[in-house]
């Protein structure tokens, strides 16, 4: 096993995208962005039809972005949340986004997460989660979600997690079919 | 945001020990290296009390390791089972263990994994999840170990991937138990 250290790379166009995205002031700004990623993502061919970006729920201000790497960088780990989770968190230099005097993060992302990055959003101190299209419009395509449950999401909540769905679905949900349309590989299946 | 590639690097005792590694034959001594792995992770103070090994089913040849590496790589995402995960696809260049002609990969965890990492075993492409210590023994500690359940573990069983609990429960557990008294972490609380 090669034990040097292993990388992750964000394709060229999401870092020039991040590089000139402005504050996303309002939630329907917020997925609107994370929708464009899934969507550039699908176009350019660097993965899934997924995007996800964290955001400082005052100000709008980008954290990080994400987008499913899965494919591009042989790693079934890298959904668009876990991206953006890890590069937030080198952002901060800090294994959680939540901690006393740190502005609050929320993670916006284009599908309900799977049952992984569901997990993964929990123990990334994110205060909030905001959803575009739904698991039933990613199961529609051919995904699988794996075990998340309507508990799963309650979980969430009941441990302080803000959750918040259907924001843009119609859009979310433009960019799975052009994904399924053109033959994209249906991981998980 | 930083948008240079992103490393996540192995501590140097894990590297020494995954190069010497001679094959792990059967389940206790795949077992057994887990919990070492636990353990040392523990001893070298490089995170938390959890260790996995990906394993070649059949002969038991060594194509991964993990720890858990939060702390050490501010890191969230990286639990044991994660790090075993995409540092086994990095060595077989594919974003799934599994596939035709390839071989049968198992993944042998020193406790039940949480809600992120059966989900990342799900897309993994192992074919078989070998736990030690219970979630309960787990939580015991006082970890959250999220929205993971009883048909979590289920939803993979019809999914084709073998489960086998209790492997050298009580060695596994005196990790976790030994953590706690040394005052570790507990993230996710």
């Amino acid at each position: 096993m090669k034990t040097t250290p292993l990388k992750i790379e964000l394709p060229g166009w999401l870092t020039a995208r991040i590089a000139s995205a402005g504050p996303l002031r309002d939630v329907r700004a917020r997925m609107a962005f994370a929708i464009e990623l899934s969507r550039e993502n699908v176009e350019h061919g660097t993965g899934g039809p997924f995007g996800a970006v964290i955001v400082d729920t005052e100000t709008g201000r980008l954290l990080s972005a994400g987008v499913n790497l899965v494919e591009q960088q042989m790693n079934s780990v890298l959904h668009a949340e876990v991206v953006a989770i890890m590069f937030a968190q080198r952002a901060l230099g800090a294994w959680t986004l939540a901690g006393p005097g740190r502005h609050k993060y929320e993670i916006v992302t284009s599908s309900a997460p799977c049952a992984m990055c569901l997990g993964a959003l929990l123990w990334s101190g994110a205060v909030a989660l905001v959803c575009g299209a739904r698991t039933e419009d990613v199961q529609a395509i051919g995904f699988d979600e794996g075990p998340v449950f309507d508990e799963s999401f309650d979980y969430l909540q009941q441990r302080g997690v803000l959750i918040v769905r259907d924001v843009m679905r119609e859009e979310a949900r433009a960019v799975l079919r052009e994904y399924r349309a053109r033959g994209g590989t249906i991981y998980n299946r």
